[in-house]
């Protein structure tokens, strides 16, 4: 099964070409970048995955394609960032002294609104939701989740995002910190690939 | 035919996806984070390209294993960093006021180092080549090269590496402000996956 991405996110493409196999391959949807990008204007990573697995399937014929939408749940900021994850920063009009990468600037923002959050109420989840469509009908919806805990301070250099301030406590390490294969095994958009690929294998239930 | 990536950056990664085509799909090779990583002791890209194409291919019987060295050949700096790209600021001990990513490292300490060299002068090309390795034994080789400009002032935020500082003149932009599809056109990695595909899909002169 060839699957056509509808992201050209680096740290996506990456957690992509780590969880995918020879059985099941991916490409960049062709022309991706001379397409319109659909507005995420859905409040749900469901209904955005959904929009842009619509959209983008629509652009070419009988092909497979894969949506993401994700983000950071946070327990005491009932749920937010949320769909708004990326744009959390600009969201609250976030300024800096100078101008930073938008993950970094995002990262900050987090930090200054759990400022006066005690270690024991900072319990998180990053939730990511897969979408594949074809010909603009949705085919399968996966979810896959991680529970963590917002640092105080951000740990390691791998992923992107929020991976340097989210601690999966079991192993003591960031997503920042753990090795591709520990990252493969905890993350969200790997579980909801696994989830996606174990729905379109398993046997129709009217079958 | 499916290629097995010996490589976890994120930015050659999105390249690699780009570039390749539903007849010509890649994974990760399999316990990439676990193997040791080869040291780049060779001098040219080609001799850390087949380094690293047979150490990995070696892990893994029958696979095919594409390895990629690259980086920045600066004429005023005769033809410095070259294989030494990824640690130029390393190499020459170059301090920040505050820890930075090593990308934003490297390309500080090259426009230090091109301080006084004049706009005339500041010639460069990004070169990459591929090795293509099946048990130990490389297969193909291929080069792609760009031809650009070092920048005094970084320009644009997509890409990695020295692209912010590296203008294509024709186009008037620089690697980390082109769109994805142009990027393909231009790039460097795209140019050598090109003349890879390319060298393995003609038939053999003695055929």
């Amino acid at each position: 099964m060839h699957l056509y991405l509808a992201t050209t996110n680096a740290g996506k493409l990456r957690d992509f070409a780590y969880a995918l196999t020879p059985d099941c391959t991916f490409t960049l949807l062709p022309g991706l970048d001379t397409l319109p990008v659909p507005e995420e204007t859905a409040d749900t990573f469901e209904g955005n995955a959904r929009l842009k697995a619509i959209a983008y399937s629509l652009t070419q014929p009988d092909l497979l394609v894969l949506a993401d939408d994700s983000g950071l749940e946070v327990d005491a900021l009932q749920g937010a960032p949320g769909v708004r994850s990326a744009r959390f920063a600009d969201d609250h009009d976030y300024q800096t002294s100078r101008p930073l990468p938008t993950d970094r600037r995002n990262n900050l923002c987090l930090l200054d609104a759990l400022a006066s959050t005690p270690e024991s109420r900072r319990g998180a989840r990053y939730r990511c939701t897969l979408a594949l469509a074809r010909n603009g009908e949705v085919l399968v919806i996966a979810d896959g989740l991680v529970e963590g805990e917002i640092l105080a301070v951000p740990r390691g250099s791998a992923g992107f995002g929020y991976d340097p301030l989210f601690l999966l406590p079991d192993e003591g390490l960031t997503m920042a910190e753990l090795a591709p294969a520990a990252r493969n095994q905890h993350s969200h958009r790997a579980r909801a690939l696994a989830a996606l690929l174990d729905k379109i294998n398993k046997p129709h239930p009217a079958e």
